[in-house]
């Protein structure tokens, strides 16, 4: 699975060093380089995988694709600010306002964004019915009302006087990582006009069970592995699956999701596979 | 001519709350809403005149009119931060960043920024084709070789040992407020498939013209009719067109910019008087 995974972010890292080229050598075009490298790709290997699944060819599913990891890039740099997260590293990486300053990072984070849309509706991406259907669900998925939503109300647990419930946090998951791992599930059947029933129930549960991961690796992860800093939440207080559910708790409810993914999946029979192992190597992995 | 900036401005703020409704009460959905209220809606304006001139129907032309308020209103949100411009006032209110905190403003920005791309797209705004080119040129324009760039060359201005040239300038002001006006104002056009040259043309002078007010108001005119700090630029000692060209130059040259503007929309004849009354408010406003 991560020979695989990684063979598909060198296809996506290669397509945004492309699409990067003409924007120059000032240092938010720097930092849109910097800032979009490495990373798993999995929101693009889910654009990629769901576009083969519907036979959308790749030359078209890298678009989408590269657009949202361009558009995950930016609300990390966004996320890692100092008004935000305050992180000085990412991906074992000093982030970007560390490496420049916060004026680029805002920026850098806000061109990002913009490419983001920029790639989705190139006309490489598909006739203009699928780039105009493609850019409204990621402008929903990604704004007040999906991730950027989510943001907010992880921001406003961090200083709530009370707890989040389990309810809470499972909404608050919802927007912040849940909505553009949908989208990106669901990309290749959108793209396809097929019925995307079966990729947002595979969705939902892998967005949930990849949360809840993040969560069991900030308990258990070590900062050179996670290539961030680790042991955040439980330092603040804050709510997690982990501290609502025990870490056997959140473990088994990760596993039965994953097995509810994979059963999503079973109407593309053998050729969910793919999908599949990415179900199953999101629970397994340490960073 | 302000009477018709004020009633389309009013047409633009109702389809603004509109579609702001449904985000909720949270601190993001009512900063979104703060940020997108008042303002002179030149832009939006733009969008609806171009339109107009092109037999487009107000209904589907309000959508991209709305998304470029919002892009705007974005812009100046995160432009207004403290590792920005550091701004505390904005038409005449404290900005995002004062009013709630830091991350509620990188929030809100990110988010209007979504909210643009999410009205452009919108079915209402006209066939796929015209909604996917739409997004195509308004990513492009609001980007990392459009406005971002724009911004980003200011900030690296602020810091250089030599004042920028006349010519450094006005690339400067291409992007910065020039990119979002050129696709203002040529919306309509290619909303109706029509040769955007005239309106191209008409847009480049206007824009460099609305600049050069910009800064002739920041020498000569006062925070309460401008509605945010003045003065800033020669107290930073950073090169303007007042200061490369002074007072009297500045204001021949944006008077000679309205005029070719105006020339450029000589193909629409009567009809295009709106924008030439529009292109001469530019230079006479105050704020």
């Amino acid at each position: 699975m991560q020979a695989r995974l990684a063979a598909e972010a060198e296809t996506i890292q290669a397509h945004l060093s492309r699409v990067l080229a003409p924007f120059g050598t000032g240092p938010v075009a720097e930092g849109m380089r910097y800032a979009t490298q490495g990373g798993k790709r999995i929101r693009g290997f889910l654009v990629m995988e769901s576009a083969r699944l519907h036979d959308v060819p790749e030359t078209a599913a890298i678009w989408p694709a590269t657009a949202i990891e361009a558009l995950h890039a930016y609300s990390l740099v966004h996320d890692d600010l100092p008004a935000m997260d305050n992180d000085d590293l990412r991906r074992g990486q000093p982030t970007v306002h560390i490496k420049w300053d916060e004026a680029t990072a805002i920026l850098v984070g806000d061109a990002l964004q913009s490419l983001a849309f920029e790639l989705v509706a190139h006309p490489d991406c598909g006739p203009a019915e699928v780039r105009a259907g493609l850019t409204l669900s990621l402008a929903r998925a990604a704004g007040g009302q999906g991730m950027v939503l989510g943001q907010a109300l992880d921001i406003a647990a961090e200083t709530a006087t009370t707890p989040l419930s389990l309810d809470e946090i499972t909404t608050l998951q919802a927007g912040k990582t849940g909505a553009l791992i949908l989208w990106s599930a669901t990309a290749g059947a959108c793209m396809a006009h097929a019925d995307m029933t079966p990729l947002s129930t595979y969705a939902r549960a892998l967005g949930l069970a990849f949360q809840i991961q993040d969560d069991v690796i900030d308990v258990t992860g070590d900062a050179a592995a996670a290539g961030k800093a680790v042991g955040k939440d439980a330092a603040a207080g804050k709510a997690t699956f982990v501290s609502l559910l025990g870490l056997d708790g959140a473990r088994a409810r990760s596993a039965s999701l994953v097995d509810a993914a994979c059963d999503a999946l079973s109407c593309y029979g053998e050729r969910g596979e793919r999908l599949r192992d990415l179900a199953r190597f999101v629970i397994s992995r340490q960073s």
